[in-house]
């Protein structure tokens, strides 16, 4: 791990315990029956935890990271679109026709794209390029995807962006991504980080049908046979069988939570991003918000791990931070419950 | 049933079958892998179909109906708070103090606030003062709470309302409910129209002790022996057993069915209410948009009841509406992007 890497790391500070205290109290205070509001207190206190600010002024200002990538592990046929998909896709988001797009006007976040390593040239006026490797990942059934320093610079991508969006007032980050055939890396470090069965973590994708499933199990096996990751490291686990939009993604949330920002964690993906911030960090774990239940096979299983309840049951698949997205209601009403409710005094009305 | 109830009831047409078609063509059309967002694609179908419309021009116009009544059980001491709690909540509510307001005022909805029969005077120029009976129920351990005429009247200020309602623009409405001890007779609604054991119906309401809820569930038992409802005439069981907001409820939903609105269920009243509807008119179901689930015992079971299968997880059992509320964002998603997502063709991207 790169000095500066750690240093970020050893930025991670607790939870602030007085302002969650003082949450608390409102929260106590305010004309509702005491912890009616269920999972919505608790993220409210979780958020005066990790802004420090009890009662937020005003919504936190929204972005939604999306990083891309491309994957090697694409010749072994693991996905049900082809790998131009992922620039094509890229360009979608600049030109805001994607669903995460829509869902983002509607919640008043802005979305951030990222290229960390797609395959071949792209140029927008609104794209990030920070491409770590041109080609994006080798074949992860045939040896590492990436370097160990490219995986620390693929990290490093995203701590970086995670301070330049601070820098810009942002204060509630989400994590997407886009990538042909990354949920096949992603199980691939499920299996390693959480010593899973194969079956268990690999799912069917944007939908593979069964011999694309079987295809997907088999390179998993392969990439973890040839690789043979090291479980307790997750650097190493990472080089040898994520992607670069995943480390991107574990460094903005390890970068986030350095600078006290809030991150809701997108799906399958994502939560395996998490899960690598969260070996390498802990404490991170603690400036993760949870959004919603995917339909991807293991996303419940990386929830588990993390020890993180999803919100919302829809059985998105879609990735690219949506399900990210449609959390950021309730984040604002978390905020906004504490900000605006009248208290029991104020408004006169009898307690229980 | 009056004559002009069973007109309304008589108005619940069928789902329109080409709108739900041409939005399923259409979400086919859209960049994102088939099915991928999962239940909001279910939810934009079925929007669709109710209105008619199959790509909505715009967020529909929304209102959140808080229906308010007392009820002459809470002297069996079923809740955690004093009865005078219903009128000083509805000031409050009046006041932009309450959750419901904060709820709403974020996701851009207005909160419509009727008297259907809290006990006292209360007013207020944003009240809609409708009192079917001044005092409320009568206690319904002891006889029923009201003439099944008064449950009549009730069931139609809702209908009378939602036609209202539509008049004034609106084409979306969420039920919610303020009625202190509310959670006793939507309870024995339960136990009488699904054929369940007390135990599993009663809960905990705002938030009573071990004795408390004894005393909800000897309260609900002898409602029952006391007024034998008729498990097959749900408008017998409502007048019997039932309570004001409820009756006032099932009517909004009954009343904006036909006039093709669709309707989001709060939590455990709320669905005790549209189970009335459903008992009253089966295809009034179809208008119904699940929202949250309630961490009130019961509610699970009336949601299975109705074949609801909710969307948020939030462990709130508050009323007012609020779990609903926090569903409005879903449902402008859903619409969102019907109406703003780009096709594989438009944004030229390549089809799996």
């Amino acid at each position: 791990m790169t000095t500066w890497i750690q240093s970020v790391i050893d930025g991670i500070g607790p939870l602030d315990e007085r302002a969650m205290r003082e949450a608390e109290e409102r929260l106590g205070q305010l004309t509702k029956p005491p912890g009616s509001l269920g999972r919505l207190e608790a993220l409210a206190v979780r958020l005066a935890g990790i802004t420090g600010v009890a009662v937020p002024p005003a919504p936190l200002k929204k972005a939604v990271v999306v990083m891309a990538a491309d994957h090697g592990v694409c010749e072994e046929g693991v996905s049900a679109f082809p790998q131009e998909v992922t620039p094509q896709m890229v360009l979608n988001f600049l030109n805001g026709g994607a669903a995460i797009n829509v869902l983002s006007r509607q919640t008043g976040a802005d979305v951030v794209c990222v290229d960390i390593g797609v395959k071949g040239e792209l140029k927008h006026e609104k794209l990030l390029s920070r491409k770590v490797r041109p080609q994006g990942t080798a074949n992860i059934a045939r040896g590492p995807a990436m370097s160990r320093g490219e995986a620390e610079r693929a990290i490093a991508v995203g701590m970086e962006l995670a301070a330049e969006l601070y820098g810009q007032g942002y204060r509630l980050l989400a994590t997407g991504e886009m990538g042909i055939g990354n949920t096949t890396p992603s199980a691939a470090l499920l299996v390693v980080l959480a010593g899973l069965d194969v079956k268990e973590a690999v799912g069917r994708g944007t939908g593979v049908n069964e011999e694309g499933l079987l295809r997907k199990q088999d390179a998993v096996l392969r990439a973890i046979e040839t690789n043979r990751p090291d479980p307790g490291d997750a650097m190493d686990a990472l080089a040898k069988v994520g992607g670069l939009e995943i480390a991107g993604l574990a460094g903005l949330i390890l970068g986030a939570a350095a600078k006290r920002c809030p991150v809701v964690v997108d799906g399958f993906i994502s939560s395996v991003a998490a899960l690598v911030a969260c070996r390498m960090a802990p404490s991170a774990r603690d400036y993760l918000i949870p959004s919603h239940l995917s339909g991807e096979r293991g996303h419940r299983l990386v929830l588990q791990e993390l020890g993180l309840e999803p919100m919302l049951h829809l059985e998105m698949r879609l990735g690219e931070g949506t399900g990210a997205a449609l959390c950021f209601p309730l984040i604002d009403a978390a905020g906004g419950v504490l900000r605006e409710m009248a208290t029991f005094d104020s408004a006169g009305v009898s307690k229980g």
